[in-house]
């Protein structure tokens, strides 16, 4: 075997191990959330990026309608591509061909109590004359409550915070503030989507963290979903609420598609690269109200939540 | 009286006569749309841009759940402001001031077989010294079915035909193709908004059409709101309609939310650069759904709607 061989087998070692992984982590979030549902079942679909079938896809897990969840998705995409004189150009890409795989999920429960919750853990790799030109880990994971449990906002945060200890003791800080400094509808005074949680994106080996170990802090994160949502489903998923609780949540499920569709990244670069617009619009809401200058009442719950998504705080 | 202050007072007259028009057709549509729904009235909300009160501002007048009307938002705007380094480098505004006034609304009905309705129409003048440096007109408007009734796309497309055709017999069908062209879903294969009006936009005087006659157009074609869209509203708003036609309309909803918050310019422009976001967002529908891949049943009445969305047609 040649050096050059032995080389890409590696390149295709790594990519394998994290794609195993995001398919792994993908079957175990899926199985957690059925057992918390208690009734729904995930749909597959399974999809190919190109007619010609080159390898790229994706499995797109949906519920609709479940007893506890509303609307889930729980999507893992593999992608090859050429850059394009686009990505190049926008992305400042400097390279001939990408890889990237990535699990993104979106979780809209149907009662108000029990919050939303996204996250997102991605791979990429550039390349040039088939050698890594450049490769990054990114992702996070958010909250979004409709009321405000003070102890499952700790939990939610705690949770990310002990993970992020165990590979660097500024990690939680600084993810959580780009989380804070992301999720932000700006032309709502800086409304944040939620109360946070944390975000990373670009993590590039260098001579401290190598690439093992950024991969390592993924699955790290990945893993410790299930851990950081699932309490706090059992915990409210059996209150009961009144039409008026739905009100408030599908309002502020309002706020959730204004992000997703005005200021999300992702979501953005998804719609406008030819991307599969079903998996990129999974996540928004299921049932959505838009009230003319909506206002809840100072001093009530719904306003108490308000206030948090104003002015974030630190919970740990 | 000197030349200079002759040329402000005729440039001011221009202008306020703009405005008097925009503010005359404001209580004309309201008029129209308050006796149309027969209960709800329209409440008024005038807002000032800028604490300090420099006379830019407006009046956002809104209906909420209507017996006919579920979210109405009729709003005219008067605004004016200096040329900030930002809207030089991204519109390529060569001036130092500017001034804008339009009138914008956006209709949503209860019953589905009544369709929404948007227009939009507006007067832009950038001064450099105090001069008019530049100068347009621009409006536009469109319908948006949940059901198609061939008839009323007709009535509807006619009625501007006839206004068109009045000043240039070439301008039907240039701006219904514009309008076409404009409200796409390009994420969603192209889909169209709705079955499209006419839009037209930048239309500056030259030496075959002065400032008056855009001025002129662009009163003639608001004037025509009124009988273009509410003899619609009557022949519909009596219709009884069933859940499955409700959730299709808030399917269609969604695609409504996806066009505004994604693609269009001026809902985008206005929320970047710090625009009043009550008033911009009033244009979203009052509930709204996304379901996952939901396509309408192939040869049915909601598949018949999908399809002269994908495939413009000509109407008139």
């Amino acid at each position: 075997m040649s050096a050059q061989s032995l080389h890409k087998t590696a390149i295709k070692e790594f990519r394998e191990q994290w794609i195993d992984f995001i398919h792994d982590l993908q079957d175990k979030i899926c199985k957690a959330l059925e057992d918390a549902d208690g009734n729904a079942k995930f749909i597959v679909d399974a999809w190919e990026r190109k007619p010609d079938g080159s390898g790229s896809g994706g499995k797109t897990r949906v519920i609709a309608n479940g007893d506890v969840f509303e609307k889930a998705g729980v999507n893992t995409s593999v992608v090859y591509g050429k850059v394009t004189p686009k990505m190049r150009k926008h992305l400042q890409m400097q390279g001939d061909k990408w890889f990237a795989c990535g699990l993104s999920l979106v979780i809209h429960p149907l009662n108000p109590f029990v919050p939303t919750v996204h996250c997102n853990y991605r791979y990429f790799e550039l390349y040039k004359n088939d050698e890594i030109a450049d490769r990054w880990f990114g992702g996070g994971t958010d909250l979004t409550p409709y009321y405000l449990y003070e102890e499952d906002a700790k939990h939610f945060h705690q949770t990310y915070k002990t993970v992020c200890d165990d590979f660097d003791d500024k990690f939680y800080l600084l993810f959580k503030k780009y989380c804070d400094d992301y999720f932000v509808n700006t032309h709502r005074n800086d409304e944040r989507r939620g109360i946070g949680g944390i975000f990373y994106d670009h993590r590039k080996p260098d001579e401290k963290q190598d690439i093992d170990f950024w991969f390592s802090f993924g699955k790290s994160c990945g893993n410790a979903f299930i851990d950081a949502y699932i309490p706090i489903v059992e915990k409210r998923k059996n209150i009961s609420f009144t039409d008026e609780n739905k009100h408030w949540q599908e309002i502020r499920r309002g706020r959730y598609v204004e992000f997703n569709l005005v200021h999300d990244r992702g979501t953005l670069f998804g719609l406008k690269t030819n991307g599969r617009t079903e998996s990129i619009l999974m996540s928004l809401p299921p049932t959505v109200r838009f009230e003319y200058d909506y206002r809840p009442k100072a001093g009530s719950a719904e306003d108490k939540l308000l206030q948090v998504c104003l002015h974030p705080k630190d919970w740990v």
